[in-house]
């Protein structure tokens, strides 16, 4: 195990912990090692030089930087090109800027494209009497929030990378897939629930607000669709360039407080919700944290501020990784990075045929197909009616059982318009889940192809005498981590795509199963009503 | 049993009875009852003095028309009109036009409407080298072939009537339907098998001319639909006004050698002779007979010849019918009409709903529905390739059981695509049928209604000394025998209804059953190939 120590802390006040709630005590004067500083509001998790971990409150610690090479990437850095992003050495005393080179526009994500749902999220935080951030966080205010350690780990290799987003325990889990990220020990998970309908400014705006109680804290919190979307903004700013970030369900205006439409986006937010709660890296990020735990409006606005501060984001991302693991060379990165691109097009066409198919099928299962199986059995009941007019003695054993069929299809019918609901449904979620996520990735695969393209040309800089052998090395070392970083996504997607396509095609076939069985079944009752000829 | 004896027979020469072969030895100068003409060419079937029937040669026999009052209803009678028909009093000496009633014009069928199918009909047929038809019977060459008795009862009343169109023996059954037709002891069927293609004129005209086999003489007749088109024609003009003669299945021009076309063809062809054939009434017709039992083509053409020239049809199939039993008063024919008119409009109605909705229904489970099961398939297929090719290790079961998914739902394609043809086809076969047979009624009912309408006149008539009080019971008489033939092919029509719907409904629902069992099945075998989460 080989975590890179990256910030540390001098202890201002002795703390006797408390036993049984993983609280660490400490002495005044002490050094410890920053392990967390997200692990709840008001607690930093850390090491003693006895190799002990656990909390301490924030103000008994003052926290500085330590003196790891890892030092210089807390600086506030402003990078927008993948050629800054691989020549940027601020780590390194001797930075090259080679002019020549054409960038790789970024698309720089604003912050202000956060749209105001119903035009008083300014209002909402136009609120700027906020003290500072518990006062004793000497990161806050300097577009902090990068006090996270990413790690993954290549099984394959057993090498550790270590790098600067989060902070995961390491995993020992062994396998044959490479590079994957360290999942942490105990699972998030966060529960929406209970939308309440909300109002302001004496009822002429309203809106709903969901509760989510996260696993961790089992405390819950109130949040908005607005909200949701304000922290989908900030992690695809964050992390857009290295991990797919699902967008948010659709915004939609109209019929906003209709239940239907309240229950279908609660759905949408808490698949989305649970998805992001899976990723080692989102659900530890500080800006996760913070919308899932915060413990009143103060610390929230508070938190707000400074992760909209934050400046490690875009392709800013790839400066706070580390890796120690072998180097790759280009060639080798280049083809990973082709691969990945194959596959996530071709499951994306994949899933896009799935999704048009079973929209088409939706329409018809609740469209034409029931109406067509209720006029068929209105139909037969119709023909029923006129065969008992006809006055004929001992045909009610006919007539009824003609009824009987008759009232079976327009049965039929509703069970046939009910039941995409009860599998399509998922299957559809499931797809479109995927097509969100698969939407990232042409984003950060551009990003390593430029990236892979920056580096084939370090040859001919050498030459040129535009960078020095040592420059070119180390491009080469960030690119590799960055291929790192991109295969442990690529295990991630994998992983949870098995998971998620085993159980969707199960639960799919096991209600179509239930579907035709019960069709089959009702149609067998119907049938015995018949005299056998 | 009271049945009418029409003709008489004087025998001509001794005829020795062969033992087991329904025969009966007569004597030469020996007088018998004709109890009927058509039982096959060649023999007559009568009753000697001592109540003893059985067959005996045509040759032997001289028949002529008995002293009974039935003897000037043998008389060739053109009557077009329903006025005309109630008021034919040739069987009374003094008949009375009443000038002043507006006539209900009756649809003449023309014989001549017989389409010629491929041009060749006519040539067929100008041989007109053909001897009289067996020389001994007298009825030839008179507009004969009316040499028949139909016989209905009335079981309410257990009073007979009888008439002179066909020969029945008289069934025991009794129920409370009103008037049956009395039917053959032993019913009558006939199959239509082995399609040839022939042709003529060396090659340049073809047909196809197929073989049936009538369950009597278990000897087969070959006949081209041609054929068949004369037979309705023919049927149709004789007993239209009475009987539904349901339409044969529609010529096509183009794809007439077709296999599909040919098979679909004679399985109409074999529907429609099997619904004439359990008609008591059609089925022993000489006409009928004729068409299934002629013995060679000299005799298919005289008898040809001979029922063309037939004038018993029309409304005069009524001149035919005597009635001994409780005449009806016109208000009590009326309110029957009516009955059945209603009825059989509401059946016309539905059996149409149902023939739209299972077309409509036909097309789509032939059409968009099984190629949505098929891209569902291939979309679960191709998702499966893609994951395939993701290189992550430990997928295979998922890839494949999505393979054997996707499978499955490109075996449902076909599988529905295929059903029709197994439920669906007989359902709109049975219900075309009676759409066929349902469209006769509306004619048979205005010639009821016509004449209901003409019968409420007479009092009116009486009155004006237009027609006296005899003439009004005679009216009252037909009338009431129209009603009773009216009542007792309602009845052969509910009765035979009901047998085919419960037959037919029992069968579309049986094959639906399995048709949804056997997808259940699939699915859950499908379903089987995940592992279990």
């Amino acid at each position: 195990m080989d975590i890179c120590a990256v910030f540390q802390a001098q202890v201002l006040y002795n703390f006797t912990a408390e036993p049984g709630n993983n609280e660490l005590s400490v002495r005044e004067g002490e050094t410890l090692t920053v392990l967390s500083q997200t692990v709840g509001r008001g607690w930093i998790e850390v090491q003693n030089s006895s190799g002990r971990t656990g909390l301490v409150p924030e103000g008994y610690l003052q926290v500085s930087s330590g003196e790891s090479s890892f030092h210089v990437l807390l600086e506030p850095v402003h990078v927008s090109t993948v050629t800054e992003l691989l020549q940027d050495r601020r780590i390194n005393p001797s930075r090259i800027v080679a002019a020549e080179i054409t960038d790789f526009t970024i698309k720089v994500l604003s912050p202000s494209a956060v749209d105001d749902e119903d035009g008083e999220w300014d209002d909402d935080w136009d609120d700027q009497s906020v003290g500072g951030y518990h006062g004793n966080n000497q990161l806050d205010g300097e577009g902090g929030a990068s006090g996270q350690i990413i790690t993954f780990i290549d099984n394959s290799t057993t090498l550790v990378v270590c790098a600067l987003i989060g902070s995961c325990s390491l995993s020992n889990q062994m396998g044959e897939v490479g590079p994957v990220w360290l999942y942490p020990s105990s699972s998030l998970d966060c529960v929406i629930a209970d939308p309440k309908k909300e109002s302001k400014l004496y009822g002429l705006k309203s809106f709903i607000e969901y509760q989510l109680t996260p696993s961790t804290t089992n405390r819950p919190v109130n949040h908005r669709y607005k909200h949701f979307d304000w922290l989908y903004e900030r992690l695809l700013e964050k992390f857009g360039s290295a991990l797919p970030i699902p967008p948010l369900p659709d915004k939609q205006v109209t019929g906003r407080f209709e239940e239907d439409f309240i229950r279908m986006r609660m759905e949408h937010l808490q698949a989305w919700m649970s998805r992001m709660c899976r990723h080692p890296v989102v659900s530890q990020s500080d800006v996760f944290q913070l919308f899932l735990t915060y413990r009143d409006e103060k610390e929230w606005k508070a938190g707000k501020r400074r992760t909209e501060r934050d400046e490690a984001v875009g392709p800013m991302i790839f400066t706070l990784i580390e890796s120690e693991a072998a180097e790759l060379d280009a060639a080798q990165v280049e083809q990973r990075c082709e691969q990945y691109s194959q596959f996530t097009k071709s499951m994306d066409d994949g899933v896009r045929e799935l999704l048009n198919v079973g929209h088409a099928h939706w329409k018809r299962c609740t469209g034409p197909l029931p109406k067509e199986y209720k006029r068929i059995g209105r139909a037969f009941r119709n023909l029923s009616n006129v065969f008992n007019s006809s006055k004929y003695p001992g045909e009610e054993t006919l007539t009824n059982a003609m009824t009987v069929a008759g009232e079976t299809y327009e049965e039929i019918a509703v069970i046939v318009a009910q039941q995409p609901q009860k599998d399509l449904h998922f299957l559809l979620e499931t797809n479109s889940e995927y097509k969100g996520l698969l939407s990232c990735f042409p984003e950060i695969i551009a990003v390593h192809k430029a990236a892979v393209e920056k580096v084939k040309e370090a040859d001919r800089l050498v030459s040129a005498g535009k960078i020095n052998n040592n420059d070119r090395k180390w491009m080469n070392q960030r690119i590799s981590c960055m291929s790192y970083s991109l295969q442990a996504e690529m295990n991630h997607f994998h992983s949870n795509r098995i998971y998620d396509y085993n159980r969707v095609m199960q639960l799919y076939l096991e209600q179509q199963v239930t579907f035709y069985q019960q069709i089959a079944d009702k149609l067998r009752a119907a049938l015995s009503q018949f005299t056998t000829l």
